[in-house]
């Protein structure tokens, strides 16, 4: 059972990872937490030249490309062994993530983008994806409080309308595999429905 | 005007560069010489990761998007460029070499590889490409006698020929792009051939 996480800047997702993982984990699953690059010494390494100051003159091309290299590693090195042992992988966004940021966002043609993210992730698809749905501007402003401004915060409250829309376009593409929770709920209330919606699809 | 140079290992494609670019810088052609990743900074990072001894679980395909991700650089820092100042190019391997190395070399599927590479070139193709042929037997005597023993000459002589076979197959497939030069001709008559196929590439 492959668990992604998806949303927009201070949708909370990442904050809910940890209670449903141990929620997970009491009902007897054996659940790997992780995140793209995903902690690998090659992902590390990949992470440090997209992340290295110098780099101004990185195309953008180059940026996807080297992303999608870090995702291959990260679900051959990590995802699939852990699938492999029968085990549950909850993943902090994944291969929507491009297609809605970089896709539907940055407004970069959709189809090559597809063709990109497939190879990447060797046809891997997440059995369930939980999209966490917040207004994008309350979920700026509770960024901004949480004093996480980077640098894709400093980009246009339009830029995340996009996104956020995106998300719906993949959502209407593949209803059956999308759950979408209403992340401006309290905390507690999000989680109990992330919590059913993944018991609903394990008892399938 | 875009130039290519293809071949199988020790056909002495390399060796053609430097005079190459003499006689077309004597018919006063600004020229640029190159090859992959281009010795541009972040060429050079992605070249770091690729060729870390330590890297020993780097996936095939990890392996084949960090191609690419410095390829996507080379092309955009370094080679468009040259090519918008009116200038002329000659790279020592380009996207064809993908295509017959990992497609029909190591059999994978192509036209994953295709969009991966023209999604890394942003559909940038050569106006020439030299395809210096030479029979892979002979190739890899040649290159075992300049002692520069890798990792690509341990593996079988079958999979060269299936390279080489690959190269055909492309040339095939677009005639008007492709040269074949004799390269088990002496080097002096492989560089006339060479310079002819760019004088008549030009004079169109």
């Amino acid at each position: 059972m492959f668990i992604t996480l998806e949303g927009t800047e201070g949708c909370g997702k990442t904050t809910q990872v940890a209670p449903l993982a141990a929620f997970l984990r009491k009902q007897g699953w054996d659940v790997l937490t992780t995140r793209e690059p995903g902690g690998t010494p090659i992902g590390e390494q990949i992470r440090a030249v997209l992340h290295n100051l110098e780099n101004t003159d990185m195309h953008a091309r180059t940026e996807i490309l080297l992303f999608q290299a870090a995702r291959a590693q990260h679900v051959e090195q990590l995802i699939r062994p852990q699938l492999a042992r029968g085990g549950l992988v909850i993943c902090d966004r994944f291969a929507d993530s491009t297609l809605a940021y970089q896709g539907y966002g940055r407004q970069q043609p959709l189809e090559p983008l597809r063709a990109l993210v497939d190879y990447a992730t060797g046809g891997l698809k997440p059995d369930l994806t939980l999209l966490l749905d917040l207004d994008v501007e309350v979920g700026l402003l509770r960024r901004a409080k949480g004093g996480e401004w980077n640098r894709l915060d400093a980009l246009e409250v339009a830029f995340y309308q996009r996104v956020r829309q995106g998300y719906f376009e993949l959502v209407q593409a593949e209803p059956e595999r999308w759950v979408v929770v209403d992340a401006s709920l309290p905390p507690a209330a999000v989680q109990a429905a992330m919590q059913a919606a993944v018991i609903s699809r394990l008892q399938r």
